[in-house]
């Protein structure tokens, strides 16, 4: 095993956001289950844009946000994920790059255009995502670059991935790869209904592959079918080696087979948008991790990077969380 | 003369923004003149986009912003520019549709791509702007849809057009239609390099065309050729019926032949990003007018419009600016 030149390289879908306000009449006219991510097609995501108000756009992805946080921190960090050679991909490859990261997947010419996310966040700051996978569903096995995943410390792939089967194929060549390495390989479950789509592969993969699973309150309750948080605590002990689970204002719980720590949410004066806190919370755990801190170290410098990306619109960090870690004094 | 059936037509450079933030070192090294307006050639645009930070897009344009501002207030508006057939383009269209704007200039097949400008805000939170003006340049005298001219109490113009000799052309046509429909023509100065670049030409339009004339101070000091505020004020009286000059934190003066009306500004909790401010203190004021409401009661809408825009990132009302002014009892 030669020494890890990366801290963590992502593996996800390539999504530029277009966020707007909406109000709770318009998430219900639209038939929209509010805080999930729905997956739509392209006159589906032309009809719903007409009707939408005005936007802006920023660069997202779950995978590519949590990155762009690592990078924000300090951390060497790598993406993987599939754009088109159009406006909306040289924005995202601009942006990541601009972080910081090391991002150089070609992107797809003469197919659809770049994955687009559009994001409705009403009042009560919650968002409801409608994708379109774009040239995002172009992403293969053979996109994933061996190099990069072998020199990581940790491999991170966003659950999302699963709704397509190539994408899937990548997710188990990169893990294979990372193992092949003694690299860990990370997970995150993404979404209720995305969990709901593929339980049994997830379950099975998670046992297998994974050691470092993150999941929202909802997703671990989806994935051991259970609504009861403890229940589906005590179910994923031991079966990956570290499971993160972030609860929103309620903090986070880290289960590892023979430790648990809770740790708070960190304050926020308001809450504006909670597009990213999740994605967030792992860019700090993660940074935390490859820097080798105790688990309550990381869960906190996650819950941190989380307070600062819902504090504003959008899901990039739009101040240095390395300044921020350091004032916090969870450098 | 007909009834006018609509408030305000704008006509500008139909511009998408693309806001990083950046230290000053950054606008030093880059040879920026902080707070200004500079026009780049596309291979310029692409080395320093290459060089700034991640960036959020917005859709913009000067007058643009001003349109948006007079719908989000309630006011029947519409805008006349040149975008691309490309994703940018569609994403200004969709802005401005989506604000309530009446806006169907056709997209520019074939050519340069849609317009943007890239603001680099610096901590100070002023905005200092490079546009590579792309298919915006392409706006002509044939594309003033004189039917919405006709229709408008007022036609409202960007100075930026007069770096443009077709532009410039397309600006006298429509106010000579305005004029010929017995409407009002008010022009906004832009910036005082726009102004140095063409003061002759624009102290004869004034003089000639103009009715409602917007400017801050350094723009009509720029015109007059004085460093002093005062001087400038009195040498514009009469000049344009109104003459609405805009101070930043000192709040504005409005001058016309006979009257002279100080507003302050309106109170900021922090501001974030001026991007926008004059444009839409022209919203406020615009709106006011064609509602029929006296000077004072104008520029104090107009004063609210600009607190709200600086108060966050971008140049498009983030909250319904009708609800606000009738919080603010400006409705």
């Amino acid at each position: 095993m030669t020494a890890a030149t990366l801290d963590v390289v992502g593996i996800g879908n390539a999504i530029v956001d277009v966020l707007a306000r909406a109000d709770d009449a318009f998430i219900a006219a639209e038939n929209l289950a509010k805080g999930t991510m729905t997956l739509i097609d392209e006159p589906r995501a032309h009809r719903l844009y007409e009707r939408m108000g005005p936007g802006i756009e920023a660069s997202g992805g779950s995978a590519a946000n949590t990155i762009a946080g690592i990078a924000s921190l300090g951390g060497k960090a790598a993406y993987i994920g599939k754009v088109a050679d159009d406006e909306l991909g040289e924005i995202f490859a601009h942006d990541l790059s601009a972080t910081g990261v090391h991002y150089k997947t070609p992107p797809l010419k003469g197919g659809p255009a770049t994955a687009r996310c559009l994001i409705l966040v009403t009042p009560d700051a919650q968002r409801t995502m409608n994708t379109f996978l774009g040239a995002s569903v172009e992403f293969q096995p053979g996109d994933v670059d061996r190099d990069l995943v072998a020199a990581a410390q940790v491999t991170y792939l966003e659950g999302y991935l699963f709704d397509r089967p190539l994408a899937k194929e990548a997710f188990r060549q990169a893990s294979q790869i990372a193992h092949e390495a003694a690299r860990k390989v990370s997970l995150t479950l993404s979404d209720p209904f995305c969990v709901d789509r593929h339980r049994a592969d997830f379950r099975d993969l998670i046992r297998g592959h994974v050691d470092i699973l993150f999941a929202n309150e909802a997703e671990i309750c989806s994935l051991y079918e259970t609504k009861d948080f403890e229940q589906a605590a005590a179910a994923v002990r031991g079966e990956a080696e570290i499971a993160v689970l972030t609860r929103s204002e309620k903090g986070a719980t880290v289960v590892t087979a023979k430790d648990r720590v809770v740790i708070p949410a960190a304050p926020v004066a308001k809450v504006i948008d909670t597009t990213g806190a999740g994605d967030l919370f792992a860019s700090g755990f993660l940074h935390g991790f490859t820097q080798g801190k105790p688990l309550a170290h990381c869960a906190r410098l996650g819950a941190l990077c989380a307070a600062e990306i819902i504090a504003h619109f959008g899901a990039r960090p739009e101040t240095s969380l390395k300044d921020l870690a350091a004032k916090a004094g969870l450098a």
